[in-house]
């Protein structure tokens, strides 16, 4: 198992991390502890994650995604899930899938702002 | 029963509080109520709880945790809890708990910029 596969790096006090390529299985959850472990360790008080490289996200994935939001919110960060694309939104809400509680922005950029906002308050 | 046996310091107008054991039984209840009282006598106007001495953490102390924080809002009191680690996140997350309602901080100081802000407000 390849650890640590999906690069975290990090801007300012925030952690920016693109997935591109599917979080199935094993790789799934060596990415939600890398992250977890890497917010403990730097104390980032953000986490915006790219997904503008799939072009399919399941429901599986989709559930990865926001549990990681869920799990960073309890360590006190907060999550900003970007770059989401047409396809993408339109099949997950077919599936009925919205990911409640998880916030989202069009781009990294727009999604540094939303956490930038975050921290002012 | 010890009763007391959780420290509770006061700084500045908050109270903080180090859970160093799990909160099981009469322990819970008497942590509840010395912090409850404390509140009481001593006005303050913010909770930290730091539970990153705790490698565990089950639905049952979420929940004392939780209420806790739920008690003292109703007193007037912010609560935020700092310190969960990255794998009792994760175990709470999975179990589908995400302690809705209550502030999270990465660590004591983001807690107490999270209560100060508040104060502000």
């Amino acid at each position: 198992m390849t650890r640590g596969s999906i690069p975290i790096l990090r801007v300012g006090s925030n952690l920016i991390v693109s997935v591109q390529r599917d979080l199935h299985d094993a790789i799934a959850e060596a990415f939600q502890e890398d992250l977890l472990v890497t917010i403990e360790k730097d104390g980032a008080t953000g986490l915006l994650i790219d997904i503008s490289a799939l072009d399919m996200v399941d429901s599986y994935v989709a559930r990865v995604l926001a549990d990681t939001g869920r799990m960073a919110k309890l360590m006190g960060t907060e999550t900003v899930i970007v770059g989401m694309r047409p396809e993408v939104a339109a099949t997950l809400v077919r599936m009925g899938y919205t990911m409640a509680g998880v916030r989202t922005a069009l781009n990294v950029d727009e999604g540094l702002i939303v956490l930038a906002r975050r921290g002012r308050k």
